[in-house]
C-alpha cells in the first residue's frame, strides 16, 4: 500500500482521491468507536476489492483453540479472539438496477475525513457506473458516545445525469468470520431473526462462550431532505436480514438513507430481552434523529477534548499524530466500564486477540489517570482485581501454591489464553506490571484506600509468586530467577533477567510496606484481609528474605546491570553498524539467530528504570541509557516511548525527539507496513507519556509531589497539554522562550519545576 | 488399556483371550513390516470399536503445513508426515447376511501370535453373532521380506453350527486419513482404479509431494482346501474397490480367501508403470502361491536372526523382549536402499512423522553395523552424503554462509520439517551427530575410504558449520555457543552446552585430522574436494582456533563438567525425593516449572562422555555418573540405555541392570502408556546396546582394535550375542561363571577382553 497519503490536518485524519491499494489501510486508520464498541471504516455498500471486514462489542470473545506443535503442560487451551460482530452498517445500493462498487465504477472527487474534534467518519465522491449514471454520494457515520449502544448513518445519492431508481437493501448480518480464525471455524450462532417495518434484529450466540448479542436496525429515507415514505420487500437468509427500498428520482434529486444500529449483549441484558432492548435503542435513535445524536457526539467529545488535547504549534502533522493516538485511546476505552480493557488493537483489527495485555498498566494507565476522572484509573485496577481468582487458579495450573497469583499474559476474562506461548510464557514481569499499575495510581491519585480495599489482596498474592518463583542458589549465595522472557522477547527463557528480579524485589516490598500502612491506618481492613488471605507475618518475614538477597546480574566491567546471565557472553555490535539490508532483524533474521544476538526488541533493562527512575543516580541512568540504547533496535510499538522519556530526562533532547517520531505517527505512516491489520492503540498512550512525561517531565513520585521539567524540540513553536490532578485541571504551556501553568481549578496547587518548588492560585496562570 | 498382558514366550509375541482395551497397543505391537512397507496389527475384516489403522510405505510422506502460533523466520513450512498410506489387507465378511465385527460378536478362544522367528502374525478365535451363526476363523499374514513389495493373508472360516453363506469381500481403499493431520485434509488423490478378475489396483497420488503408489490385490478361495471358482461383483466406490464373493458352506466346512496385496510406488517406477506392477507383483504371488511365500520368508527371518540374535537364558520375558526390539528394527529398515530411514515409530504408527532423527547416527547405526553387512551402515551414512545440499540450503535459511550445513532436527527429503519449533530447532548438536556418525563406521569397519570419497564433505560443511557458529566472548576470552538445546529437551535456549560445545571442538577436530588423512592418502580425493569447496589451510586455521580456545562450563566445586552455564543456580533435589505423584514430570509439571528445574529427560553430559568415553577416565567418568544420573529422569526412550552402558562399564552392574529394565520391555510392557500410538523402534537399538556394549562391554576404538568386558546381571543365566565385525562373524557367550568366544570366520581374529589380548583362530572357541 503507499505511505505517507494522510493529508495534514490539524484535527482530522483526512483521505483524498481514491486508491484501492490504501482501503485496507484507511479501513483501520478511519476506525470508530466508543469505548464500548467499534469498527472499521468499512464502506456501507458493497466494496469487491481488497477489504478487511471488522466490526467489534467489548467483551464479546470466542475462545479458539490453541494453535502449537506440541501440547505441553500449562498452555492456555485457548486463544481469546477478538471476535468479528454482526454487520450492522452494510447497504447494498442499485442504480437502475446496477449495484454500487467502487471496484467496478469510476471513482472521482473521492474524500474520506475522520472528525477527531467531533467524533464523526464522512466520506464523499462521484462515481460513474458501467452503465452510465453518475452518482454523487456523501455518507457520515458515528457510533454514539452518549448513547453508547448506538451508532448512525446518513448516507445521501444524488442522482447527476439520470432519472430512475436507486434501491437502498440495508441488512444486518450474523453470518460473519474472523480472518485470524485458527482452525477456520464459524464462531456465531444465529438464533433468532426479528422482522418489523423499517426495523429488525437478529438475536445472534457466540459459540463455546455463549454470549447473546442482539444486532438491530431501524432506516428512514429522504428525498431532497423530505422524508419519504417508501415500500418495503424482506428477504431473510440463513443468517441475515435485508430490506430492499426503491426510491424514483429526477435528475438531480439526492436520495437519502437513515440508517440507525444498534449492539446489545448478555453483558448487560438478559438473553430474551436481546432482540427488544436492541430494537428499542434504534428506535429512540430515529426517534431523536440524525442531527441531533449527531450534536449530542459534538458535545461528548468536546469534553474529552478538555483535558486529553494536547497542542503542538509550528507542526501539523505532528499536531494530527499526537490528537489521532489520543482519540484512538478514547475511541478504544472510555473508563466507564470495569469489565472491558484496552487490546492493542482496540477496535480497529482481530490481531493479538484477547483483550488485556500488561500495556495497560504500563503504559494506559497513566494516560487515562492525567486525562480523565480518576474512578477510569481505577476501574482498570478493579478489573484486575476482579480476576484475581482467576489468576491464582492460573498460577495452581503451574505448581504455585498458597494464594500466589500469575496474572495472565493476555486475557479476556482472567484466563490465560494466548496463542504465542514459546515467547510469551515466561513473561512472568507481568505479574510486576500489575503491582506497578496500583503504585502509579496511588501516587498520583493518593487514593490508598483503594490499597486497603482492593489492591492488597492483589499484592499479597504477587508478593507469594515472586517469593515462591524465585530459588536460592547456593552458588551465588542469593536468590535468582531462573528462566524468564523479560519484556525484550529477543532473548527467551533466560536467567536473572534484571527487570523481572528488579520488580520481584520492588513488588515484595512494596507489599509489605502496604500491608504494614494499611495494618496501622486501616486495621478493620488488615483484619479482613488477613483473614481471607491467611497471612501471616512469618510468612511475610520469608518475602523479604527473598527480596533482601535477591540476584542481580552487574558487569563491574562496564558498571552496568546485566539484562541476564551471560549477556556479556554475546557479540556486542551496535545497531548503527547493522547493515540496513538485515533490519528490521524479525523479518530478515531466523528466529535463533535473533536469539543469540544482543539486540533488544523494546526497552528491557531500561523499562525498569523508566519505572523505578527514583531509586537511580542521572549518571546510573546515562551510562545504562548508553550502554543499552545502541542496541535496542524498537521492533515493538512499545519502546521507543520509553527511550524518548529517559533521554528526556537525561537532557537528551534530540535523542528524545528521534525517539519520539517513531512512536507518534506510527500508524499514519505506517513505518511497519501493517496498518492495515488495526491500530497499536496502546502504544498510542505511549506517544502521550512521550510529550507529557518526556518533554514535560511530569512526574508524581511516591511521596505524592507533582514535579515538572518541560523542554521543548528545538522543531516545535510550542505545545501544551491538560492534566487532571487529582481533580485539579492544569494546563501547561512551553514554548521555545516560555513555560507557562495555569491552575483551571479552585484549589491552589504546588509542584515542583526544574527543581524549584512552585504554587499556583486558584484560576492564576504562572510563567516559569 | 491393560499393561503387561503379552504372555512371555522366547520367540513369540502371543495374547491370549480378546479384550478390546487392548486393540490398539495390540495394533502396534504386532505389527509387520519388511523395511521398504510396513503395517500396524489391524484386523482384516471390519471392526466398529476403537481402532487405530495403519500401513505405511518407506519414503513416501506428507508436507502437512506447519501448525504454530506465531510464525517466526527460520521455521520449517511442513511436518513431513509418515502417510497412512492405501488399505490391501481389508476384507468385509458377512456370514448369511450378518457383517463379522469382534466388537459386536461374542467372541472366545481369541489368540493372536507374532512370530519373531518366521516373521508372521497370525489370530484365531471362535466367534458367535448376533444372529446365532458360530465360527471358528483362522488367519495367517506377513509382508514378504524377499518380494518386498509383496504381502500376504489367507484367512479360514469354518462354519460351526451352520450351513449357508460366507461373503467374502476383499477391497482396496484409497480414501485413507492420517489421525495426526494437522488440519485435517486429505493427503490422496484417487487417480484411477483398474477392475479385474480376482484382481484390481488403484492408482493414488500424495498430495504436494505428487508420490504416485498403485496398491493392488489378488483373491483366491478355497473350502477345505480345495481351491473353488466363485462368482465376482464389483462395487467401485470414488476412492475404492471392493469385490464380493458369495461361497455357500455346510456345516463344518472351511471356506478360505487367500489376499495377495502389492505396493509400488514412484520412487521405483515411472508412473505409468504402476498399476501394470502392482498387478504383475500380486499375479506373480498368487503363482507361487501362499505357502511357498510364506516359506521364503521363515527362510529370510532365519538368515537375519542368525547374525542378530540375542539369547538370553534363564529370563524368559529378558529373552522376549531383545528379540522383539531386534525384529522390530530388522522390520524397519534392511538397509538395503540409501534412500530410507529409520522412523522413531517405524511402520508402526504416525507419531513423529519424518522419518529421520539423529536416533540414526547415535543410536541404530552400531546395531546394524553388528548385525549386518557393512554396505547396511554405509547406506545409512550416504542416505546423509546425499543430503548434504539440503543440509547447506537449511543452513543458509538461518544466515549461515560459505557451504555450512545444518542437518535437519527431523527430515524426509533433507529438508527441515519439524512440527515442534519451540524445543528442537537450536538442537544443533545434531550436526555432530552426523560426524560421530562416521567416526563410528570408520572405527568399526576401518573403511576410511568412505571419507575420502563422501564423509569429508560433509564434516567439512559441519566443521563451517560450529565455526560460525560459536562467537568469541571477551569476558571468558573462549568461543562461546550460545542459544542451543542440548539432548535434554528438559532445557530450552541455553548457553554453553556441555555436549555441543564438545562436538562442536571434537567435530572441527576430527574433520582436520580426516583431511590430513586423504591429503596423503588420497590426493586425487584431496584435490577433487578442495575445489569442490573451497577450502583453504588459512580456513582450518580458524576452525581450529575455535576448536582450541572452546569453552566448557566446569564446576570446580563439584569437579564436574556444568550441562550448560548456570546450571547450578538451580534448585539440585535428586529424582528419588521427588514424590511419586509428581512424575512424570512432564504429565504432572508445567512446561516453564520443567524448564527451570534441574531434572534431565536424557543423558546430556554423559550422552558426551558415553560418545568419547576414551577421551576421559574412568574416574571422571564415575564423578559425572554420580552427579547426572541422580538428577535424570528418563522420559525419553533413549536415555535408560546410555545410562545402562555407562553403568557397566564403571562396574556397577546392579545399576546397570537397573536401566537396562526400562529400556528393554518399554513397549511390551507399555511403560509409559503410549504403546498404543506405536512403537519406540529407533530406542530398541539402545537395548541392544545395552546388551551387547553394555553387558558385553564391546567397543571398537579410533584405533581399529575390538576389545570386550563381558559382565552379567545376577538375574540372568547366561547371554549370547554374534557380532559381524569386518565381515566375521564373532560369537560371545557369557554365562555366571563362564565367558566363552567363538570365531565363525575363516580368519584369526585379535581382540582385549578383560584388558587382555587374545587370539582366536578361524572356527575355534576360546573360554576366557
Amino acid at each position: 500500500m503507499n505511505k505517507n497519503y494522510i493529508i495534514p490536518n490539524e484535527w482530522s485524519i483526512v483521505e483524498e482521491g481514491f486508491d484501492k491499494k490504501n482501503v485496507e489501510a484507511s479501513e483501520s486508520l478511519f476506525s470508530i468507536g466508543n469505548g464500548s464498541m467499534g469498527q472499521r471504516a468499512n464502506f456501507e455498500e458493497d466494496y469487491s476489492g481488497d477489504t478487511f471486514q471488522g466490526s467489534y462489542i467489548g467483551g464479546i470473545y470466542y475462545p479458539d483453540k490453541t494453535r502449537v506443535g506440541w501440547w505441553k503442560n500449562g498452555y492456555p487451551e485457548y486463544f481469546a479472539k477478538v471476535l468479528n460482530a454482526p454487520n450492522w452498517i452494510g447497504i447494498h445500493i442499485q442504480i437502475n438496477n446496477t449495484k454500487l462498487d467502487l471496484n467496478t465504477c469510476e471513482v472521482s472527487d473521492f474524500k474520506r475525513e475522520l472528525n477527531m474534534k467531533e467524533g464523526w467518519l464522512s466520506r464523499s465522491f462521484k462515481a460513474k457506473l458501467q452503465t452510465g449514471e453518475e452518482i454523487q454520494v456523501s455518507t457520515k457515520r458515528f457510533i454514539s458516545v452518549k448513547y453508547n449502544e448506538v451508532g448512525a448513518i446518513k448516507y445521501n445519492i444524488k442522482a447527476l445525469n439520470f432519472s430512475g431508481d436507486i434501491i437502498f437493501s440495508p441488512y444486518i448480518d450474523a453470518g460473519i468470520e474472523n480472518e485470524d480464525s485458527n482452525y477456520n471455524e464459524y464462531f456465531w450462532k444465529t438464533l433468532k431473526i426479528l422482522e418489523g417495518t423499517n426495523e429488525g434484529s437478529i438475536l445472534a450466540k457466540t459459540l463455546k462462550t455463549e454470549f447473546n448479542v442482539g444486532t438491530a436496525m431501524k432506516v428512514d429515507f429522504a428525498v431532497n431532505n423530505n422524508i419519504i415514505e417508501t415500500t418495503q420487500q424482506n428477504i431473510i437468509a440463513e443468517k441475515s436480514l435485508t430490506y430492499t427500498y426503491k426510491i424514483n428520482v429526477q435528475e438531480g434529486d439526492t436520495a437519502t438513507i437513515y440508517k440507525y444500529g444498534s449492539y446489545v449483549s448478555s453483558l448487560n441484558y438478559e438473553n430474551e430481552e436481546l432482540i427488544e432492548a436492541s430494537l428499542k435503542n434504534v428506535q429512540e435513535a430515529k426517534e431523536l434523529g440524525f442531527e441531533y445524536l449527531l450534536e449530542a457526539q459534538i458535545k461528548s467529545w468536546e469534553e474529552i477534548w478538555k483535558t486529553a488535547d494536547i497542542i503542538i504549534e509550528g507542526d501539523v502533522k505532528a499536531q494530527q499524530g499526537i490528537r489521532f493516538n489520543i482519540f484512538q485511546l478514547n475511541q478504544t476505552y472510555m473508563g466507564t466500564d470495569a469489565r472491558l480493557n484496552i487490546g492493542p488493537k482496540g477496535f480497529t483489527g482481530e490481531k493479538y486477540g484477547g483483550s488485556t495485555y500488561w500495556d495497560t498498566e504500563a503504559y494506559c494507565i497513566p494516560f487515562y489517570m492525567a486525562t480523565k476522572d480518576a474512578s477510569v484509573a481505577k476501574n482498570l485496577l478493579i478489573y484486575r482485581y476482579n480476576q484475581l481468582d482467576k489468576a491464582i487458579e492460573n498460577a495452581e495450573k503451574l505448581g504455585f501454591k498458597n494464594g500466589a497469583a500469575l496474572y495472565p499474559m493476555v486475557t479476556m476474562n482472567g484466563e490465560e489464553c494466548h496463542n504465542e506461548w514459546e515467547i510469551t510464557f515466561e513473561e512472568i514481569h507481568r505479574n510486576g506490571a500489575m503491582v506497578y499499575g496500583i503504585y502509579n495510581y496511588v501516587n498520583y491519585t493518593q487514593d490508598f484506600e483503594y490499597v486497603s480495599q482492593y489492591g492488597l489482596e492483589v499484592m499479597i498474592a504477587i508478593a507469594r509468586f515472586w517469593h515462591q518463583r524465585a530459588n536460592f542458589s547456593k552458588i551465588k549465595n542469593k536468590f535468582v530467577i531462573l528462566g524468564v522472557t523479560g519484556p525484550n522477547e529477543y532473548e527467551n527463557n533466560v536467567n536473572n533477567n534484571f527487570y523481572t528480579n528488579y520488580l520481584a524485589k520492588w513488588c515484595i516490598e512494596y507489599a509489605v510496606d502496604c500491608l504494614n500502612k494499611v495494618k496501622h491506618n486501616y486495621p478493620e481492613d488488615f483484619k479482613r484481609i488477613v483473614a481471607k488471605t491467611n497471612l501471616s507475618g512469618e510468612e511475610t518475614y520469608k518475602w523479604l528474605k527473598v527480596a533482601e538477597h535477591m540476584y542481580f546480574p552487574y558487569s563491574e566491567e562496564n558498571n552496568v546491570y546485566l539484562q541476564q546471565d551471560g549477556f556479556l557472553d554475546k557479540e556486542i555490535i551496535p545497531v548503527d553498524e547493522l547493515p540496513k539490508s538485515e533490519r528490521p532483524i524479525n523479518q530478515k533474521w531466523s528466529w535463533d539467530r535473533i536469539l543469540r544476538s544482543c539486540y533488544i526488541k523494546q526497552a528491557d533493562v531500561l523499562q525498569g528504570m523508566f519505572f523505578f527512575e527514583d531509586k537511580f543516580s542521572s549518571e546510573e541512568l546515562e551510562r545504562h541509557f548508553d550502554f543499552y540504547e545502541p542496541l535496542t533496535v524498537h521492533e515493538s510499538s512499545l519502546s521507543p516511548c520509553v527511550h524518548s522519556i529517559l533521554a528526556a530526562s537525561i537532557d537528551r533532547m534530540p535523542k528524545a525527539y528521534e525517539q519520539y517520531l517513531r512512536t507518534a505517527r506510527l500508524d499514519l505512516d505506517d513505518y511497519n507496513c501493517e496498518v492495515h491489520e488495526g491500530c497499536h492503540i496502546t502504544s498510542m498512550a505511549g506517544t502521550w507519556m512521550s510529550i507529557v512525561q518526556g518533554f514535560g517531565g511530569m512526574r508524581v513520585w511516591e511521596n505524592g509531589k507533582l514535579t515538572f521539567n518541560p523542554q521543548i524540540p528545538k522543531e516545535w513553536k510550542s505545545y501544551s497539554f491538560t492534566i487532571n490532578f487529582r481533580g485539579n485541571i492544569i494546563k501547561v504551556y512551553k514554548s521555545q522562550t516560555e513555560c507557562k501553568f495555569y491552575n483551571e481549578s479552585g484549589n491552589e496547587i504546588k509542584m515542583m519545576v526544574h527543581d524549584t518548588e512552585i504554587s499556583i492560585p486558584s484560576k492564576q496562570l504562572v510563567t516559569v
